[in-house]
């Protein structure tokens, strides 16, 4: 298969996960003199509701880790179907709902943030559509500058939503270092050039039928990426579960045909947990696969993929970066274009 | 495999399934007299924020539409590692905290439950533990009369989950009919007294290594909860995802080998998008199977099993019980005792 020509010519998604620095920075240049203005537009509001769908959704389960523990508000995703199929009226005086769409064209999304609005809300879109409905209807646009993304598996489009989500956390009083967060951009250009080699777990992957993908707090948004990633563009059974889900039953589907992979930052409270689980996966005849969690993962882990050399509460935005990588790869591999998967278009409309 | 001894002898699984009826009257008639005290200890309370972990998070995500939809408060699933792992202080006053936990000693559960206390929420358990720590440590404790459950897969401890969610929702003011609720016990023993033929699914279910379970808007809980069943009962690969969400991505994983499981009342708005869903699995080649949504959702599938006559509020409580029986008859099939599935216990440690 690596002998074909579609697999020496560069794909678009490829292309546009090598664009990640560049689009992180342009992003943060835009976003973070506009600190000020979110926290002006959120002063008294006391907690944030985030409406997305898909990797914007996993986008969100980051804002919500970085909001409630670093920002101390309550943050929760809504469920978009409350407002487009059931049209309820619910009090949401006093919320900030989060709207993010990448191309900020989804109408299920547009139509829940003007029902937050409508219901009470201050609302905030996220989205990398300049002029796009989702930006128009918002008090507050933070538009990301991931440019032009062609490859149907969003990469660039949601590494730039994280950072634009770690502007709002900060707008909303979270407590971290905003030096950490400008370095990230030269941290995913660092692991980007360090040559890894995804050939010997594309290899074991490849005749696989179904993993459990497992993260836990931060990098659980990281692992339901990875999860949709290998589920689009591999078409491969991927279960995204947080290390407690995954305890309550789906346990039992981890065996010697269905490997785990384990994300974790390579520092912070979840980091012992994640090895206790890669220990559990191996031991019970299962393979484990680990992303990020430094040494002490991989050495518990049958494969390790490197993560970022990141604080826990941006490992994410660098988290997914092997996960990418290995989807990309794995989708030439079994002879998919992973630029258009089938049944899959670039703007979703799901109301 | 149907003539093993093992196939003649019901199992404990298959026992508890049974009990539903019974369950749920006695759950009834023990939680339908508090619902002014539900009532009074909501007293301006503006909203609801669910903590569980597998079988009970999907409970929680039927209370969440109903609560939203038909009481006007929004409600919402936490995070449970903001409080355990993080040990996050968030703002939670005007919050009724609900912890659910069929055992109710579910230590990760409990704990969060009394970190919503500490951060100024009202708490409720709901929970099958007469005495537990969960039950304790609430202000208001809803306690399911499901009996003793032995099988480690949640069948009647979910089914009255949902009636004592029920009964909250009305406590909150929902507004709805009791009387449909209190008819619900006939409707699921009607259900379960009329032969259902599950061998043609069982048997094109039995070679295939994962399936999609689909269901939107109140249906989406059920639809969840029967993918954790066949991941815990039959080490199947099956990834619960609502209607929208499976458009986002994931809809390219279905294909000849990889079938739909479509759920749905066969009422209320979210009706004629399963039947659409249903065509387009079809469509593309793969097999959908439809569980509930009367004649025109069993037509539009390849093959269909029998659901409640229940509004769609309601209908979750009946929509699981053919999903139970599937699993339980798959489990069998495929040789596993489905009352002990490997790596499971009854009362799952996740701190």
């Amino acid at each position: 298969m690596e002998d074909t020509p579609r697999a020496r010519v560069a794909t678009q998604m490829r292309t546009e996960i090598a664009q990640q620095p560049e689009a992180l920075r342009r992003t943060l240049d835009a976003l973070l003199p506009r600190v000020e203005e979110i926290t002006s537009a959120a002063d008294g509001a006391r907690q944030v509701l985030f409406i997305a769908r898909g990797t914007s959704d996993n986008a969100a389960v980051y804002g919500s880790y970085l909001i409630q523990v670093h920002a101390g508000r309550l943050a929760t995703l809504a469920s978009p179907s409350v407002a487009t199929v059931y049209r309820a009226r619910v009090d949401l005086s006093g919320v900030i709902a989060v709207g993010l769409s990448q191309s900020g064209r989804t109408e299920e999304i547009v139509s829940t943030l003007v029902w937050a609005r409508d219901c009470g809300a201050r609302t905030v879109a996220v989205t990398n559509g300049h002029d796009s409905a989702l930006a128009e209807v918002a008090d507050v646009a933070l538009i990301t500058e991931a440019g032009a993304e062609r490859a149907v598996p969003a990469t660039k489009t949601f590494t730039t939503q994280l950072a634009a989500l770690a502007v709002l956390g900060i707008g909303l009083g979270a407590e971290v270092d905003v030096g950490q967060l400008r370095g990230a951009p030269d941290e995913i250009e660092r692991l980007l050039s360090v040559p890894m080699d995804l050939d010997p777990v594309v290899a074991e992957l490849a005749p696989v039928a179904g993993v459990v993908v497992s993260g836990r707090g931060f990098a659980y948004s990281a692992a339901l990426e990875l999860a949709l990633k290998l589920k689009e563009a591999c078409y491969l059974h991927a279960m995204g579960l947080s290390y407690a889900d995954l305890l309550h039953g789906p346990i039992a589907v981890v065996d010697s045909a269905t490997p785990a992979i384990i994300v974790a930052a390579d520092s912070g409270p979840t980091l012992a947990p994640s090895i206790a689980l890669a220990r559990r996966v191996t031991g019970a005849g299962a393979r484990a696969y680990g992303i990020g969690g430094g040494a002490p993962l991989g050495h518990a882990c049958s494969r390790a993929l490197p993560g970022p050399h990141l604080p826990e509460w941006l490992a994410p935005i660098g988290l997914i970066v092997p996960g990418q990588l290995l989807a990309e790869a794995l989708a030439r591999r079994l002879g998919i274009d992973p630029d258009s998967p089938r049944g899959l278009s670039k703007v979703t409309q799901t109301v």
